[in-house]
Formats: C-alpha cells, structure tokens, sequence
C-alpha cells in the first residue's frame, strides 16, 4: 500500500513528463503554466488511493487520474475568465498573464486534453468511465451556472446552495474517488458507496472553505479573511445568517450588503458579529459535522479491509477539522 | 439507399426532440439557440452518408452525427466570443443576445453534451470513436490558435494556411465522414481513404469560401461581396497575391492593408484589380480543382459499388462548383 507522499510522487513525476505538449506550444503554455503550481493534488491523490484500495499497478490509474487533474484545472483556467480574476494561487490568472482569448481557448484545448488522458484507460471499464466523466463534467458546468446565477438572486434557500456547490465542487472530488475504484475493479455497490463518500468529503471541504473565509487565520489559511463578506458571496454563512439571525439584525445585514461605501475592516466586523449573535459558526459546524457522519457511514460500506482504509480515515479527519 | 432528403429529415427530428435540454434550462437555452438555425447540417448529413455506404440502420449513428453537429456549434460559439462577432446566420451571436460569459460556459456544455451523444456509439467502435474524436478536436483547436496567430502574422505562407484551414476546418468534415464509416463496420483502409476524401472536400469548401467572399455574387452567396478584403484577413487569395503580385502591385497591396481611412468600396475595388493582374483567381481555381482530383482519387479506393458513391460524387462537382 502507497503512502500519500509516495502517490503525490508519483503524479508530479507523470506532470513533469508534460506529455500534452504539442505544436502550436502557445495553445499549451497557458495549460503547463496552469498545472505547474497545482497544490496539494488532492483529486488525482484520491484517485490513486482508491485505486489502491483495490490493486497496487499504478500505471493502470496515472494517466486518467492526471485527466481528472487537467480537467479541473480546465474548469479554473474558464472561471477566471468569467470572474475575471487577478491571480490563482498567488499568481496571475492566464487571462491577466496573456489575454481572455488566450484563456478561453487553451482552456477547451486543457478540456479536450483531460478527454485524451481519460481515454486511456482498459477495455473493460471505458464505457462506464467516459459516462461517468461526461455526467460529472456537465454536473460540474451545471454548479458553475447555477453560481453565477445566485450572485444576482438574493433569495437563495440552503438547499439550492448545497446543491450547487455539490454540483459545482463535490461530484468532482466523489468522480476522482469512484474513477480510482472502478479501474481497479471494484463492484457497483462499493464505487458507488465511495463516490458518496467523495461527495460528502467534497461538501465538507467546500463548507470549512467558506467557514475559514471569516473565521480562519489569516496566516495558516493563506488567503485574507472576510474576502466573502466584502463582495457579498453566497456562502453558507451568509444564507444561514439570513435564515437565522433576529429581525434587527437581519435588517443590519440587508443593510451592510447594499452599502457602497464602507471601511472593509469594519463591513467585516460588523457583518461577523451578525453571524456570531445569530449562530452561524454553530450551524456550519453542525452541518460539516453531519457530513463527517454521512462520509463515514458511506466508508463503511466498502469491504475492503479496514487497515486499507487508514488514509480515506485520516482524510476526514483532517478535512472535518482543518485550518488551512 | 437514403436521399441527402431523407438524411436531412431524419437529423431534424432528432435535433427537434432537444434531448440535450435538462435543468438549468438557461445553460442549455443558448445551445438550443445556436442549434436552432443550422442551416444544411453539412457534417451529420455526411456522417449519415457514409454510414448509408455499408448500412441502412440509421438509428445506430444518428446519435452521435447528432454530437458531431453540437461540436461543430460548439467551436463556433466559442470562436465568436474571441472574434467578438455580432452575427452569426444573420441572427445575433450568442454573446451579443446573452454575454460573453454564457456564451463561454454555455460553449463548454456544449462540448461535453457533444461528447454525451458520442458515447452512444456501440461497444465494438467506441474506443477508436473517442480516439478519433478527441485528435479531431484537438485539431481544431489548434487550427484556431493559428488562425487567431495569422491575424498579427505578415508572413503566412501558402503551406501554413493550407495546414490551418486543415485543423480549423477540414478534419471535422473528414471526421464526420470517417465516423459514419467506422461505425457502419467500414475496414480501416476505407475509413482512411474517406476520411483523405472529407479533408479534402474541407479545403475546397474553405477555399471556395475565400474565393466567393471576392468574386461571388452577393445575392446567391448570401454574404456580402469583399468583407475579408476590407478586414484584411489573411486568405488563400491575400497569400497567394502576396506571392504573384508585381514588385508594384505588392507595395500597393501593403499599402492598402496599412491604410486606415478609405473609401470600402474603393479598396475593395482596387485590391480585387490587384488580384486579377496577379492571377489569384485562377490559382485558386487551380488549387481547388487540385482537391477536387485529391478527392475523387480517395473516393476510388472505397470499395463500395459505385451506384451508393453517386451523392459522394455529387457533392464533389457541388462543392467544386459552388456559388453560394
């Protein structure tokens, strides 16, 4: 059994090979750019690990698990262009780096790349593959439009939000998983149970995202705090706050997102004060927490035995209760 | 043995049934805009004849002519954002009606629904499918990087453009017809030399499109007469002028292409004066009547009787003679 360590070696050495590069080297660029800083790796790690619940001939999984890696990436490199974002893990966007056509079309070339890589994949399993990839794809372009659309809607109920950002974040995570399994010929019930798991994991990683959006540290979660309160993003906090908070505050909270001019420290502070007084870090807890349960549970139904479950163990664990 | 008639038919119905339509209807609304006026329905009607070469059971490759056809929207929706265009079959372009960014993600949906309808295609073809799929794809992008490139490059030569409209164009036409083929149970050496046959019927189509946008008349062609001239884009007829004008003729072709206020009719009329003493017209009717050779030449190695080749042959005297 591989280490995380050891399968996040792994994939970097198969990145590094940059196997997608052809001419015209301009259409690829923005894409080797791209996928050079690609953090922690987390959905072709997944991959690999669900395959290895099963087999441990990695080279069966690499290729199409680096598809998964490309095909999000691709997803960024196109939402920049629609957020018209300055940087991307710290440095700039390729829209801002090059041009948005630049953006638009190494992006579907990143898109049409992933499709290579998954292709690879064994007789047996290719059907099911390409269907479950098209099916997460088009649920993942779904979540995209589905949040767009909130950012001008101001009714949006919790249940449309969780549906969203299961669309647009969690099937992705569960697909990687469940991709892993079924190549290493795992059965339906099992993949199945671990792409529900992904899922989960998916949910919970997405809610402590916007949780350490207002109440992270600054210095481990790397980002600035209170970004989503200053540009009045949906999250989790936010709709729960309007859900929750009193009459007075509610007004208070209407209030401060209509205002143009403000100082940003205080918006912050008053806005994270409304959350506090009406119980919005208690409610998101709560909801990371049934998600730990929900995840926990959906492992349980994979008969693997339990010393090879370790990692997805840990992998919970440090999503429920992580800084950064 | 099926009409082109019937073929045409059978693609609308399928297309009016909009299976593709799911929630959220305003992703998929823009695609069922771009679908709706298509105008001949060139590559699945050419994928349907090639199926009709060896089979008569249209319900096996309907499908996925049908997502051969988003594709081809699919580039275009995207090539209209980067060429900022306002029309497209005489009706708005999608980001013109709606915007730039849902003529973006509405472009990806597209794509992956494309996909979708190409995952139907039985278990013996799929693997080759998607394989031929993707390198087609992927030429097409690349065909729009080096369009896009050509716009700011002085020094296009014959052979560059020609390998352009190659990616950009022709491999989808040469792809539809191989993919009809291949999944009607075509040998490989058949497939191949309709595929050769599509290429080139691609670049006469394309080389005809330059030579109509100077000499064609405008009732008939539809589009008026000299649009590329005044833009100066960089068509088989420029690059072909560029090479045969006289010393004086080519200072006063640049000068033309430099100039930034001018009467359009005027240069119209004097860069076509430029073309005619240089020959371009016949030289492109020379270049055409080369790939109209090229093509007959593959369709004889198609080893079908000769009486289910005649619309084949057909659309080669029509494509080779076209005015509109």
């Amino acid at each position: 059994m591989y280490t995380i360590q050891e399968l996040r070696d792994c994939i970097k050495a198969e990145l590094d090979r940059q196997a997608y590069m052809e001419e015209p080297y301009s259409l690829f660029e923005p894409i080797k750019y791209m996928m050079e800083d690609g953090g922690k790796r987390l959905r072709p790690v997944l991959a690999l690990m669900a395959y290895n619940l099963y087999g441990d001939d990695l080279s069966k999984v690499l290729k199409s698990a680096i598809g998964i890696e490309i095909f999000h990436n691709y997803t960024l490199l196109h939402d920049d262009v629609m957020d018209n974002a300055e940087l991307r893990r710290g440095r700039l966007t390729v829209q801002k780096k090059w041009n948005n056509n630049v953006a638009i079309l190494s992006g579907d070339a990143a898109a049409i790349t992933a499709y290579k890589y998954i292709e690879t994949v064994e007789d047996p399993y290719l059907r099911q593959v390409i269907n479950y990839f098209n099916t997460m794809a088009m649920d993942i372009c779904k979540g995209q439009q589905y949040d767009m659309e909130f950012e001008t809607q101001d009714d949006v109920t919790e249940e449309e939000y969780i549906h969203m950002i299961y669309l647009k974040t969690a099937v992705l995570i569960g697909g990687s998983i469940r991709h892993g399994a079924l190549i290493a010929g795992a059965p339906k019930h099992e993949h199945d149970a671990l792409y529900d798991f992904g899922c989960h994991l998916g949910l919970m990683f997405q809610l402590q995202d916007d949780y350490l959006d207002v109440y992270g540290d600054t210095a481990e979660f790397g980002k600035k705090i209170g970004g989503d309160i200053l540009c009045n993003k949906k999250t989790y906090l936010l709709i729960k706050a309007q859900e929750l908070a009193s009459g007075e505050d509610k007004a208070l909270l209407h209030d401060w997102m209509q205002r143009k001019d403000y100082d940003p420290a205080e918006k912050i502070r008053a806005v994270t004060e409304i959350y506090n007084c009406a119980g919005v870090p208690e409610a998101v807890q709560e909801k990371i927490e049934y998600y730990v349960e929900k995840s926990r549970a959906a492992l349980d139904k994979v008969e693997v035995p339990e010393e090879r479950k370790v990692y997805f163990r840990e992998i919970i664990d440090a999503i429920g209760d992580r800084k950064k």
